[in-house]
């Protein structure tokens, strides 16, 4: 046994006293999901008093918006959302709360009607740039669509990889992308990276690029970046139908009472309420409205994100720090430091993030599972790790992070000793 | 020409003469959908201000409603509908402001999903009474799935024919029903028919009964009618997956903004809610807030009630009278007195449904499309009018009804003298 060795086994047993420690007196703390903190939400509550006076249910001064239509949302909150998606006002498609639905209704309408029934026969593939958004992932498997992984760089999906697969798979329906501060990398797509999935060759005519534009105007520093217009790109490209871009107001207002929408081309828009029509007379156009008159234009909800960047900024400088004063000058762990968004990613050694995690359940301390943002939760290195700070108080996510730094590098020295 | 057919000319003339001055002065009104009226919206415009101090937005003193989760809906918003189904709390569902939506999830969580694709490629049947809900038939369609017509009576649809039916086809797979004030009819189930929908035998074991109680509180008397409990009668019968219950508060609050549930065996709710995981993470909580604090309970709900009762009730009887006066003693049209719901019907001598609606139509009175109430628009009969008068003042749906009175003797009279 070499002296490193030595010193190594030492350190172990120090970890591991450490360790045990938190064992003896676990902690209770949850950091696993994109959840805001109470404090975001009081933000949001003076919108639930805005509407009152019986103009307040008018849009464009006649339909009462309390009633039935307007299925794809009225004019007012159509506008509003095509500021923040950056399109016509007849380009866009106002849903209920949840961004989710709007996508799961875009697949359905495009693969899995009735009329194209004979494709839920065939194989349908959907590239799946990794580590990425778990619930976007789930969905496609739960539809029988194969995944397929992509390597997400810091620039956006590993593009020569995904010209060659979609110049020759015809079966390969769809690309899955969180353009802006992505989950949970944090990277912002080049407009290289747009301009070429805009413009690429695809085999199937019909490919879609379901662009949940997530995080589009949360930004945590004056260094905001945004990911270029998608389908501006797509129609300079000559594909206008290829860009499905979503957004939603719940990591704006209130993640469980926010709006969605749908930025697409006016045929895609009609292609979509055609089918949404079979399903329901309307979305919520209250709700609709509580946000227009709250959030008003672009400017207003830049000025509203600042307040949600004030609380949030504080978290990630907490774990930056915190990861800085531990890992600086070490090897074995690498960590973002997004400009905006709602994660950090740790890139920990190979084949450890797993037992990381484990470890850390074990003395109370919840992240999300290693493997859930990649295709099937298996990433094949092992290495990934998120870290989701913002439900909890900086306090808990001190402690939090103590615990995190532990066990990074407990399980490192476990493995490099072999035990 | 005897004297009768004579006489039966110069009264097609009369009619003419008043047909066309209808013609060169046409009217603009629309009582073509169950549409609430402005001052039934106004009744819950209080609804919108309820949620205010912190305790406002917590379930059960803890779960902040205003975050994301609780997919089924929490805790009181399900007492408040499970009070409405006449369920136990964990066999309700809360979903958005939709009911047609939550149809549509059952049907895809039960037919369509991965696992059971294969049946996307075998012929699926469902049962239709008719006349029925045009929208239920629409999405029935757009599924691919075949419509067959039941003929609907007094007590429900026709039971010798499902039963026979359903007791042979396995490929029949659901039936539609709007057991309480029936849409069209206003007809209320008998108990008998919903004990034998319950018990009867079934080819397919995963017959789906789908109930569509969107009027079981919408009384316009106090005679008040309600079709028995179905999943009760279901559970009584040994048949406790069969029954899928649905109502929303699209016509006790807000068309726009109202709250949709389901009512089914704990079973079948797990099966819908694991579906439903895939395609969102929650419905939309504040707004079961503010029906939790406005509608609080069955009782008040009623009260809420009494109120849209009393703005729709001399609706109703001005329909009623106005038929008396012009057809009571005649043969040729039979109407009926609903105790609630939001239509009344017109049973038209056969073949000329059609053509009064499109004298209607040409001279500016808009009513259902004559055979909207059937799958596939066809009612071979050709006799049946919808007219839904709650969106119009009473003085408008007094000129929309001499108009119809007018056009249903118009095209009669035409049609005798097969003009």
């Amino acid at each position: 046994m070499t002296k490193t060795a030595e010193e190594l086994k030492d350190r172990y047993q120090q970890l591991k006293t450490k360790y045990d420690e938190y064992t003896a007196h676990p902690l209770n703390l949850n950091i696993k999901r994109g959840i805001p903190s109470k404090e975001q939400l009081d933000l949001s509550v003076p919108m639930l008093g805005l509407l009152s006076s019986p103009e307040d249910f008018l849009s464009q001064g006649t339909v009462d918006i309390r009633n039935y239509g307007e299925l794809t949302g009225f004019y007012e909150a159509r506008k509003l959302f095509s500021e923040l998606l950056e399109t016509e006002i007849d380009e866009v498609l106002i849903g209920g709360n949840s961004s989710l639905s709007l996508m799961y209704l875009v697949i359905l309408s495009k693969l899995f009607t009735r009329k194209m029934g004979s494709s839920f026969k065939e194989p349908i593939k959907f590239l799946c740039p990794s580590p990425g958004y778990d619930r976007h992932f789930a969905m496609t498997e739960n539809l029988g669509i194969e995944m397929i992984p992509i390597a997400l760089t810091e620039n956006g999906p590993d593009m020569d990889e995904v010209k060659k697969l979609v110049a020759n798979d015809p079966t390969i329906k769809g690309i899955w992308c969180v353009p802006t501060y992505s989950n949970p990398t944090g990277i912002t797509y080049s407009d290289e990276v747009v301009d070429q999935l805009a413009s690429m060759e695809t085999k199937d005519a019909d490919f879609m690029i379901l662009w949940d534009n997530a995080y589009l105007v949360h930004h945590l520093t004056n260094d905001k970046h945004a990911a270029k217009n998608l389908l501006t790109a797509c129609k300079a490209a000559g594909n206008p139908d290829r860009a499905w871009m979503f957004c939603s107001t719940s990591k704006i207002t209130f993640p469980g009472a926010g709006v969605a929408a749908l930025g697409a081309s006016k045929k895609n828009i009609a292609l979509v309420a055609k089918e949404l029509s079979y399903q329901t007379i309307g979305f919520d156009k209250i709700n609709q409205m509580q946000h227009v008159k709250f959030l008003k234009d672009k400017k207003q909800v830049a000025q509203h994100m600042e307040k949600h960047a004030i609380i949030l900024k504080p978290k990630f400088e907490l774990i930056n720090q915190k990861l800085t004063d531990y890992f600086a000058g070490k090897e074995g762990l690498t960590w973002t430091e997004p400009k905006g968004g709602y994660f950090v990613h740790l890139t920990t050694e190979k084949g450890c993030a797993t037992e990381i995690v484990e470890a850390l359940a074990k003395i109370g301390v919840a992240v999300t599972e290693a493997g859930a943002t990649y295709p099937y939760g298996n990433n094949p290195m092992d290495n990934s790790i998120r870290l989701a700070p913002t439900p909890v108080s900086l306090v808990d996510l001190d402690a939090a992070m103590d615990a995190i730094c532990l066990c990074i590098e407990y399980v490192s020295v476990q493995k490099r000793l072999s035990l």
